[in-house]
């Protein structure tokens, strides 16, 4: 099937939703044939129908379809006000409790603590403990909806109890087994539960080395390793190795696409990812920071240049390249700092590797600052004498420092770009922060004194050009 | 438990492990044991060992167990050369087909060859499949490994069915119904089955109407809405609407890091994302395009530059600020070139929409190019009269000359960053390619051209300073 046609039809179904909504069959019958759509799809029909219809829905199902329906919607505050705050409340009650966290989150506070007060108490705890967590550990995405049975049960046993909590919970693929004490001891898969004849052994189909994670534990230290196992979900625990909840593949996938979303952002020099909602004082506050941080950096920048302004006013033409060699020197920075910062996520790296992933960048740096260093050499050099006028001598001169120039700010951008990113992994501070805009500064600062420098050697000492 | 521990723990699973199999222990119990442990940890003992001990382990576990195992291993390709190329292709066959493609990929074409020939049909059929498909189509992620069943089954014949299915298959959350003929008609999710009584009736558990993805489809397009669903798996049909496969959590896991990881190395200007063990040649290979791309367009900044080398030489003091009005704009226009490209992933935008995106980056490049002109007027004001000896008139002149082109170029930047990533969208080609590079590029023209303009005009025209 064609991209398009495809497309069309996944609208289609969310269409045939709304147009069986607004008939006028049966409740009965509607609540039937809606049986057939998947929970997202009704989801968008929700929101796109008018608030009268909307009411229709929400009374043709029970509490529980609705929480799954409203798991799929963003924004979901906008539409409780439609309804009554103790039916909000049911609805709360009945959802997962980190989606329960998610939609609390969206309303004001007011409205917020009115709801918490009006659920019962086990949903209050389990909304309670997560929002406990900082939105960088990883008990902040973790679902308090698993299914879990004794050590001591029997085959029979463990099924009979699997069927009963999967009235409730979703997450069956993985059953996590407790002691007498109620720690965890371990998982069973339920491919092997299901596969099992009842007179085997519970405990051979317990993994009893099963992965697991600290609740309090930094998402960024763990998320690599997580996505190694490749499990369905992994058991969240505290120190008293008890089971607070589970962390499951579709959390992983929330995670891995917030925190590259995050490094994204900071590679471009923003605080933090922007949607499209930001107003612009917000965005404003996400920028800023950098900027003005960059702005003097900048200023020193060009106090440093400052100090050349005798070789400026002698060599004017000198000035034109300027910007080149800081670009190029600023580039090759910024794509040294993006690969280490890649690897340095992806691998725990040794200090062997480490100082052969500096060796390496500076190969490249020097092997890459040759060939456009000739290029810059050969084009600039034909520039100066044929448009502005040099004889071969003076034009291939200046080219020359600017090849030179290029060469050996390349280089040294390379390893900057390398080395910063490593220094701030080693002080535990995230390298992602030491983004694009301040290895170019820094590049910036080298390059300059690199060019100027060198103007002033080989133009003016040297060949006393002026 | 502290951090520190919890990684200590898990990497003392792999030490349990390795001093299990280098124990007297005899070849059962060992087998035994290593019951209790995750395939992945198991994976990264055998590539701690020696090769005699891998062999030990080969010999303990039957190929079903081996194939497993090797699924966690990357790299695969260096252990096998210890094996005999019969027992590789037995253990190929009993892979998942999507890892039995990793691992051949990784081979030398003459290995790869060979061993395909000596594997059954059925899993050379599965394997040539995904391997037919380009990197950006869904159907290479997906996997062949499901479970389904036919239309007319009862419950009863059903859950046999499954349980007979799940000793070779994996993914069995998801159930997906088939026709008379073959064709996908639904899905049923496990839970259901499971809960469900002998007599009720199959169709009430079907959802027709799940979201399926089309083997072709380009993962750019479809990546999004999969992960709203947040389902276990997809199922990949092909034009006549067959079941060729499933996409699991797992393989969009891997598709948001790949996609994520390719859009971050495009931003600092990379071709593709570079990994710790790429050579000097070919790191060269996808960096040096941009860089020779960016040569040339800087070498036409410093043309441009060329034309007001009167100005220069008249107002030497100028060219220091040169590079911070240069970095400033260059910055802003990373910033909302960052915004921009994943605002466009993430949703679809109206003409609306995008009219607005552009005026609310040109409202914030305005506020944060009027504060940061502001502080510049300010300081470099007082710099050039305490440090640089001019007096206070001609000081603020030339600082109020870097204040207005630093507000001027951070706003065309904010319009710029915005404007040709949406360009590039709407041509069809992947706005992640105009990368930062490519921006700060354009912003220097615009940048060079206001600064340098602005000097001739306010500095030698309007106040006849030299």
């Amino acid at each position: 099937m064609e991209e398009k046609e495809v497309l069309e039809e996944r609208n289609h179904y969310v269409q045939e939703i709304i147009e069986l909504l607004n008939s006028d069959l049966e409740k009965e019958e509607i609540k039937e044939k809606l049986e057939d759509y998947h929970d997202n799809d009704i989801a968008q029909a929700f929101e796109e129908v008018t608030p009268d219809v909307r009411k229709k829905l929400i009374s043709l199902m029970d509490e529980e379809q609705i929480s799954d329906i409203f798991s799929y919607i963003e924004d979901l505050d906008l539409y409780l006000e439609e309804m009554d705050m103790h039916s909000v409340a049911r609805i709360i009650e009945n959802m997962d409790a980190d989606d329960a966290v998610d939609l609390l989150e969206d309303m004001d506070e007011e409205v917020q603590n009115q709801l918490i007060e009006m659920i019962d108490d086990e949903s209050k705890e389990d909304i309670r403990l997560i929002q406990s967590y900082e939105d960088d550990e990883i008990g902040s995405y973790m679902t308090t909806n698993f299914v879990s049975i004794k050590e001591d049960s029997t085959i029979r046993q463990a099924m009979k109890s699997v069927v009963e909590q999967a009235g409730e919970n979703d997450n069956i693929m993985t059953i996590y087994v407790l002691s007498k004490e109620d720690t965890f001891c371990g998982a069973i898969a339920l491919k092997d539960l299901i596969c099992a004849r009842q007179n085997d052994a519970l405990e051979d189909l317990i993994v009893t080395s099963y992965p697991y994670v600290s609740d309090r534990e930094k998402i960024s230290d763990c998320i690599e390793w997580i996505k190694d196992y490749a499990e369905d979900s992994y058991p969240v625990l505290n120190s008293e190795m008890k089971i607070l909840g589970i962390i499951t593949a579709q959390d992983i996938i929330e995670v891995v696409d917030d925190e590259m979303g995050d490094d994204y952002a900071k590679l471009a020099g923003l605080t933090a990812e922007e949607d499209l909602n930001e107003t612009t004082k917000q965005s404003m506050k996400k920028r800023l920071p950098w900027l003005v941080a960059l702005l003097f950096l900048g200023m020193l920048v060009s106090s440093v240049v400052g100090v050349f302004e005798g070789v400026v006013s002698k060599v004017a033409i000198i000035v034109c390249f300027q910007s080149l060699i800081l670009d190029m020197a600023g580039n090759v920075g910024t794509q040294s700092l993006a690969v280490t910062i890649r690897v340095l996520m992806d691998e725990n790296l040794s200090g062997k590797q480490k100082i052969g992933l500096i060796f390496k960048e500076s190969r490249v740096g020097l092997c890459n600052g040759f060939l456009l260093g000739s290029l810059s050499f050969l084009f600039i050099g034909i520039y100066l004498i044929v448009l502005k006028g040099y004889d071969v001598f003076h034009g291939f001169c200046i080219s020359g420092c600017v090849g030179i120039a290029l060469l050996v700010a390349m280089i040294i951008s390379s390893i900057v770009g390398t080395i910063v990113p490593m220094f701030f992994h080693r002080i535990k501070v995230d390298p992602a922060v030491a983004s694009g805009p301040l290895i170019t500064t820094v590049n910036d600062l080298v390059a300059v004194i690199t060019y100027y420098g060198m103007a002033w050697i080989l133009l003016i000492e040297l060949f006393k050009f002026y």
